[in-house]
C-alpha cells in the first residue's frame, strides 16, 4: 500500500561512494538483510541515487549492488524530487558545502561524515538545519563506528563536561602502538601504516595532527555548547616522537599517545582545544585503546569518567554509524520533528596554550662533556621550570638527557625549549610530550 | 511570558529519593546551574513533587533542596494536573509498574531507573508508551552513567548485533578486581565492598548474577530486536570463584570477571542470554575495566568492536544518566513527538545453555594419591571433553588439579562435573570459569 507510512520506504540520495559510501550502500541494498532491518529501523530505506566523480570505478563485488543509480550529476541528484534525505560523503568543503546548504534549505535532511565541513562551518550549517526544521546528524564524522556525537548531543545534555581526551585519529594511534610494541621509529611505523592502508601516501594532515584537530573542534562544541572550529585548536602531531621517547616512557608506566583535549576551564568562563602528543598513565582507560582503534573519554561534573571506544575508520565500520544516523533522520522525518540543534550558545574565550599548564617530557641531545648537565638545569631554573627527575643516556659522542618536569605554565616550558636550542651545547630538542595525571578510578560508594 | 514554550517549564515529578533522587533533584534545582542547564537542553525543568516512603528524612545538604516538594502520597503526585513528566526511581515491581502504567496511559513521558521492572515488563510498558505516543526512557537503568541504551536504540538501529558482553554490576567487579588485586578471598573482598557501601548487607541479588540477570534482559531484548526477560537469563555467581582460581586466571594472562552475555545464533534465529563468571584475556577490553566500573562490550556486523565505560552506579552518576532521558523526553513532548518504540517482533528462541560451546577452566580439590588424575580424566574422556591443559598444586593432604579445557559443548562439561562430584576421590569441584576468546583487533585497512 503505497500510502501507508510504514510501507512507503524513505528514498535516500548518497554522494560519495568511496569505502564508506560502498559500505552504505550494501548495508542499504543487501537483500538478505533489508526485511530486518525494516523491522529494526520501523521503516524502510530506498537508496534512489549514488553520486560518483568516476562513473567507470567498480564499486561492490555483489550482483545486487544497485549500479544503475550511479549518476555523476551530484548537483542533479541532489536536487530530485523524489529525494527525501541526502547522505553526504564526499568529505572536503567544496562542493560539499554547498550541496549540504542545497538540501538543507529544500527541507531535506542531511547525514554527513564530513569532519572538515563541520569542523569549519558547523554552526552555520546547524543553524540552517533549524531553520528549516529538519536533521543534521555526523555521529560518523567523529571516531567511526563509536557512539560519540549522540551520547554528547543527548545523553549528557544535562551535564557539566569539563574535559574530554580523545584518541581520534587510528594512523597515528596505529603508528606510536608500533613504536611502542617492536621499537620501530616513526619512519619505519608510518611505512608499515602506508602498506597496510592506515596512512595515506601523504600522511600530513594525520601525523601533524590536523585531522584530529578538526575532529577536537566537534567533540568541543558539542561539550561545551559552544562555537569551536578547527582553526580554534592548537596542534602538535608526533613526527618528532622518537622510539626512544616510547620506550623510556613504557619503561616509567606510560603509554604515548596522540590526544585530542577539550577543557572547561575557571568555571566555564573560558575553554581550551588542543592535539598533542602525551604520555598516558597505563592504568588510564585510554592507555589501553592500541593499534587503529579511537576512544573518546569524557569527563563530567556529575557522571563521573566515561569513555567510548571502538574502530574509529573503515568502510563499514563507518557506514554503520552513517546508517544509525540515517535512521534517526528518517524517523524524524517520518514523524516530522527533527533533533534539537546542540546550543552554541556559550561565550567562548580561548585560553591560550601558553597560559595552560602541564608536566612535561623532554628529551635532549647535547654534547657529552662535563658542565653540560648544569648549563641545561640552569635554562630550565631561569624559567621557573622545576625538574622532578634526570636520567642520561650514552649515544657515542652525544649524549641524551631525559626530563620529566613538574606541572608548571606551558609559556615557560616553551621558553625554556626556546633558550636550550640556542644553547651551543645543545644539539637537539627532540620528543616534548606531555604528561596525563592518572585517571580518577577512585571508589565512589553511595 | 508563560505562554512561550521556551520559557514555560517542563514540569517534572520525581517518584523515590534515595541517592539516585536527590542527586538528580539537586542537578535540577542548583540554582548556580539552572541557567546553563536551559541553554543546553533548550528548554526549562522544573521539580514540581518529590515522592517518598519516610517524609521524616533529611535528603540534601543544600539550603536550597526544595524540601517543601516532598510527600508521601505517591499515587496522589503522578495524577496531579500539573505533571507533565515522571522519572520513576522507586525500583522493584510493586507499586513501581502500577504508577508507571497510570503516567503513561495519562500520556505522560516516563523516565526510568528500575532495571527489575523493565526486565520482567519492558515489552508490555513500551506498547503502552507507544499506544499513548510517549516516551518510555530508561537509560540508568542498565550501567549507570554510561550510555548504553540509546547507542543501542538509536545508533546502532541498523546494525546487526551479533553479541553483547557486559561487566554490568560494579559490586561484583569489584570483588573480583580485590581478589585479583592483593589475594583476599571472596569472604574478605565481600566485607570490603559491604564496608565501603559498594555492597549492600544481604548481597545475593549481586554475587549470585541476578542484577546482571535483569540487565542483561534488558540489553539483549534492545540489541536483538526481541523481548527478553529476566526469567529467560540463564545465571551463575561469583560465590564460588576462589582466590586461586584467580591468580591462576592472572598467571596465565586473564581476568576473572562477571559477564553477561548475550549472543545471537544461527543466522538470527536463536538467541543465549546468560551471566556467567568468566577467564577474560587481559589483551580485551573487559579486561581492564576494574573495581566497581561497568563496560558494555557490543559486537556489530559492520560496526566491529565498540565498548562503552564508566561509572555504573551512584546517585550523581545514575542521576546524570537519568537526566539525559529527562531532557530528550521534555525535549519530544514539546515537539510533540516520541522516541519509537524499540522492535521487540524477532521471533525468540533460546538456546539452552547445554547446547553452547565453550572452553573452560575447572579446579577441582582431589585426594592425593596415585591414580587419581588417571580417574578424573577418564570422567572428562567419557563425556568428550578435551583436555587442553592441567596443572596440579599441592594443598596439606589434598591436592587441586586445575584444568583448562577445548571448547566444548555446556551440557558434556556439566555432566562431567556432575559425575566428577560423584567420585569417591574428588572432594569439591570448586571455580568453574569459561575462557572468553582474544577479542578481534586486527588491523583493517579498507
Amino acid at each position: 500500500m503505497a500510502g501507508d507510512p510504514d510501507k512507503t520506504p524513505v528514498r535516500v540520495a548518497v554522494l560519495g561512494c568511496g569505502h564508506v559510501g560502498t559500505a552504505l550502500v550494501e548495508l542499504l541494498s543487501d537483500p538478505a538483510r533489508s526485511d530486518e532491518l525494516a523491522e529494526r529501523a520501523g521503516l524502510r530505506l530506498e537508496v534512489v541515487g549514488i553520486a560518483v566523480q568516476d562513473r567507470s570505478r567498480r564499486r561492490s563485488e555483489h550482483p545486487w549492488f544497485p549500479a544503475q543509480l550511479i549518476t555523476d550529476d551530484t548537483k542533479g541528484l541532489v536536487a530530485r524530487d523524489d529525494v527525501d534525505l541526502v547522505v553526504e560523503l564526499i568529505g572536503g568543503l567544496s562542493p560539499a558545502r554547498e550541496l549540504v546548504e542545497t538540501a538543507l534549505s529544500a527541507g531535506r535532511p542531511v547525514v554527513s561524515a564530513n569532519k572538515a565541513l563541520l569542523a569549519a562551518a558547523g554552526a552555520e550549517l546547524a543553524a540552517m538545519a533549524a531553520e528549516h526544521g529538519v536533521d543534521l546528524l555526523y555521529e560518523a564524522a567523529v571516531a567511526g563506528a563509536i557512539p560519540v556525537i549522540r551520547p554528547l548531543r543527548q545523553s549528557l545534555a544535562g551535564e557539566r563536561i569539563v574535559r574530554v581526551m580523545g584518541i581520534v585519529n587510528g594512523t597515528t594511534n596505529f603508528i606510536l602502538t608500533r613504536m611502542s610494541e617492536d621499537g620501530s621509529d616513526y619512519g619505519a611505523a608510518l611505512a608499515e601504516a602506508q602498506r597496510l592502508g592506515l596512512a595515506e601516501r601523504d600522511p600530513t594532515a594525520d601525523v601533524e595532527g590536523h585531522d584530529a584537530a578538526a575532529k577536537a573542534a566537534i567533540l568541543a562544541s558539542l561539550a561545551f555548547g559552544a562555537d569551536v572550529r578547527h582553526a580554534d585548536v592548537s596542534v602538535e602531531g608526533i613526527t618528532t616522537v622518537r622510539a626512544s621517547d616510547v620506550s623510556f616512557a613504557s619503561r616509567l608506566g606510560y603509554a604515548v599517545k596522540l590526544l585530542a583535549v577539550a577543557e572547561l576551564l575557571d568555571d566555564g568562563a573560558e575553554v581550551s582545544v588542543r592535539v598533542f602528543p602525551a604520555m598516558v598513565p597505563t592504568s588510564h582507560p585510554l592507555a589501553t585503546v592500541g593499534g587503529s582503534f579511537n576512544a573518546v573519554f569524557v569527563e563530567g561534573e556529575a557522571s563521573g569518567e566515561l569513555m567510548l571506544y571502538g574502530r574509529g575508520a573503515g568502510g563499514r565500520p563507518t557506514a554503520s554509524a552513517v546508517l544509525g544516523d540515517v535512521i534517526d533522520a528518517a524517523r524524524h522525518l517520518r514523524s516530522g520533528s527533527a533533533a534539537p540543534a546542540p546550543d552554541r550558545s556559550r561565550p567562548v574565550r580561548f585560553r591560550p596554550s601558553s597560559a595552560m599548564r602541564s608536566a612535561f617530557y623532554l628529551s635532549i641531545d647535547v654534547a657529552d662533556r662535563p658542565g653540560v648537565l648544569a648549563q641545561v638545569a640552569r635554562v630550565f631554573g631561569d624559567h621557573g621550570v622545576s625538574i622532578r627527575s634526570m636520567e642520561q643516556m650514552g649515544l657515542a659522542d652525544e649524549a641524551r638527557l631525559v626530563f620529566l618536569t613538574h606541572e608548571a605554565e606551558e609559556g615557560a616550558v616553551t621558553a625554556t625549549i626556546d633558550e636550550l636550542q640556542r644553547l651551543h651545547v645543545v644539539d637537539k630538542v627532540g620528543g616534548v610530550l606531555r604528561v596525563v595525571p592518572a585517571a580518577d578510578t577512585a571508589e565512589a560508594g553511595d
